[in-house]
């Protein structure tokens, strides 16, 4: 059980490392490649052609701009594509936003929020845990751990509030 | 197994029948419900908290404009939400698009293309062929059939570039 | 006479503080909650469900990116629910702004600008001076100091223009 | 008990028509005025300052373009102003949403969707029945008659997905 | 000969001091106001509809976010009104460009790029040159001036490429 | 005392007809023109820089897509320059508008709205109306005949309501 | 001498057919493909790969959506790469173009205007051009006719306006 | 073989210093111009219509806002001309790119990214190279150089992934 990610350049490690922590902490494996859609086409296509071999179970692929990873590599498996649009460029990441989500049909990319990459993981996960339910346990752990987060903000809010 | 889709509106449904077609071409089994997040939020509650007991995978929901009944499910289950942004106002299912897409951490969405029903189901297929061989090879059927319908199309257009 | 404040994060509270001082100043008492839509649904629909019950007249919402917050207190209570899209994402807040007033018919938000929040508690003591005359004469008061602030404004500038 | 529609051109009563008539079936008297911000100021001015003395309780204003109608009218009185964007240009809607959304603080406007004329009559409504227990009964019943719509348009669904 | 300049807050000085810097230089008098639509609006119609009677030639009007002072002023006056929308919220001004130049049919206001406030002052120039061959010819000596700056910044990048 | 209008095409014809037939009624002399700046740019530089020796006293110019028409006139000659988006492709317009309106600083355009032609012979009037009295009385008398047609229009509305 | 001309879909054709026709015009031979990059990528390496030894000078390539065809044939070979982004879905193109444009450092795709397949053609032309006298020659003659052309619609223009 | 390089103002070297040193990488020589479509028609005429007689093989033209200086070169030359949107103005370079890429049949412009000045080198090295086998040779080399240093940056992702 090993989740991909995958990222066109070092500079989108900022953005996707949210996503190992977060994989990290619920014991989940991950595979972690730098490939280039555009610069190494072969590596990608062998990265991806034989991902499902290697174990992995989903690829989380990250890119901004003309962000043609995640579709690219949705064309060489079957393996569920998650797709991150990083905010790379002048216009806020709707580039790389747009040309993740607007999939044609027949090779679908399952598409997050800009600099989404923490939910990538956890949608991850989310498949992951159809099935398995002591990871739907954890799961369960981790709602109830940002639930009690909100009740800590609202403290910290209340406590704001009372010295205005 | 079986796959749940849902819509805010009847009016959805000309853009979902190629997901219940193709889940149905895959002879996987759907439930589909009309149930709207803001006028019935009682229902979808209730559809969304049950729906990992009544045997479904994962959750297709289309929405437009203010399309929040991706999100709203997604609070409710660890179950895999896919969300459509379907294409219903003046602005050309941006409003849809964004609403859907731009989930904040901690409850993922996979977002599919605007109207793109059919790869919210062909999405929900390879998450079910991850580790199920014979899906798998029905996927990678299909890959080949649209392969073969591409080199059709080639044919169809040389045909007509005969005629020029 | 109560105007209830909700927000979806802590980080919210810098856009919402100059509603809570606005109302204070109105001497209108408020009720300020932390409450996510998508991580403790249960807590907002309690929250909304109960607002009129406890003599809440409006709701300020205030929420980022897929904003659904507004949107889904509004599905919860039939008082007049007043949104404020928070610019959190690299958009500029035109995801919020989306997915808050673009509502489908029969659940209405009152939108107000992209961080608009100052203008949303005005909304609130607008509609609460409908049919109350010491808060009219109010209103009235705080319109005159605005054109007051604009002429002193005009002094500041005809003094810089002096100066060039 | 009286709401004001204004609109600046007969060409938008299509899109206000919804807004007369959910106010007539709720038994609110309305008072319908076409008046434009740009060619007739002195009239726009005169009924926004004189409404609240006619016993208006909320003034829904409809504006394309750059729609300043609602903004020019909430500069004019204290009552709230409730504004509808038009889609009348080439652009979807988006000037006159940003056009009346935007306003800058001190002069709130409550924005509904582009073209949403229902939902300001709705909000009106919600407005109105703060404090009448009886407006909120039947804002009650009209809500559980949406909910029945939707469970007629599931059943609608049904059938179709019947004959696939 | 005057030329008025109009701006809703002293926050918009800075983009309007080029504007009023480029009057000077060409020797033309300057009338400048700082006014609201919203919060002023009886000072704002009394400084347009004088304007033609003070001497005034042509009026600019400089306006951020739901822009509806050049409109509004135009609605007062029949002198020519040169819109200067500003970038003053999150969307970078789009919006104050959408509510100054998308005025409806009979209301024109000439608008100019976002911040173009220099640009304002130099049409407000050209307006005036067309039957003054004084001023026409100090335009051209402008443009000269203009075309003698673009040899001396060629010359700029020419060393600095000479460094490279 | 005469008024050039220009375009790029006779595709642009339907939306220049209203300015042509404006300046008409206003009894303004016109010199309409078909000229590209991509394909007869020599035709362009020639019509703009001799226009002021023919007695031209400003220029509309419309263009759609990348519309480069209005700022090359600009550059060619000191006569103010009004330039009209036209909305000729996909993007509504937009592309023009921003191609327009963005002039960098020192050659400015007046912009008017998409499609706004009938604004850019109206202001073109104001602009000779400044000094021009019998003018200036024309434009008043064409205020008071709009705010007459608003009248109207009020009626055929109050009309249409009474019959609902 | 050849130009590559390669599409995802026969649905592309119409938009692509004045490139056929024009290359023809200009008597350069075509290769017409329809190849997917995403339903069969191995097609679209093959193509790219071998361009450059069966003669091919430069490859148009057109796409809608998520328009990833230009930019992984750009990545499989050094041949000039022409993106057309094809209007095919509800964001009027803006999908595609800003798939195509926003390529990242070291794979360029020069990008034509939505819908623009034409001028691929015609950038191919010019190109080829360069060094080639005689179809220089017959580029020229191509600029002169469409300068006739636009004195053509001149006198169009004129014939109709003389009618008003 | 000359490539030449024209940029609007000096502030425009920065974006376009990376094209310069990239030819000059390749040995390619440059000739780099300061000219302004509106400042400076004379020169910009003068500059594209001898270009080709002064060896010039491609003109790479950046500009930024309503960026018309590539499609103005691009009507006084049959050279193939790369235009550049520079990022200059509030809305992130939407406008450079709209400006010049949306470009009417028949005069073609090559447009790249916003701020893509080194693919516009790059681009017009791809074109020098269709013929000239040493320079193909040399974008191979490029093309295996920027391979490796993917691979080199995907070392340094693993080292960071390492430390966490």
């Amino acid at each position: 059980m090993k989740i991909a990610i995958i990222m066109g350049s070092d500079s989108d490690l900022p953005v996707l490392e949210p996503a190992v922590r977060l994989l990290t902490e619920f014991q989940i494996a991950t595979e972690v490649v730098v490939a280039s859609a555009h610069r190494t086409p072969a590596k990608v296509q062998q990265f991806a052609a034989g991902a499902r071999e290697r174990g992995v179970k989903a690829i989380i692929a990250a890119a901004g701009a003309a962000a043609h990873l995640p579709g690219v590599i949705a064309s060489y498996t079957t393996l569920p594509v998650i797709g991150v649009p990083v905010n790379s460029t002048s216009v806020g990441g709707l580039d790389a936003l747009l040309s993740i989500v607007q999939m044609p049909s027949g090779i679908p990319v399952a598409t997050m929020a800009i600099n989404g990459a923490k939910n990538a993981a956890l949608f991850a996960i989310h498949m992951l845990a159809v099935d398995n339910p002591e990871l739907e346990a954890k799961l369960q752990a981790y709602r109830r751990q940002m639930a009690e987060e909100v009740e800590s903000k609202a403290n910290t809010v209340q406590q704001k509030l009372n010295k205005l």
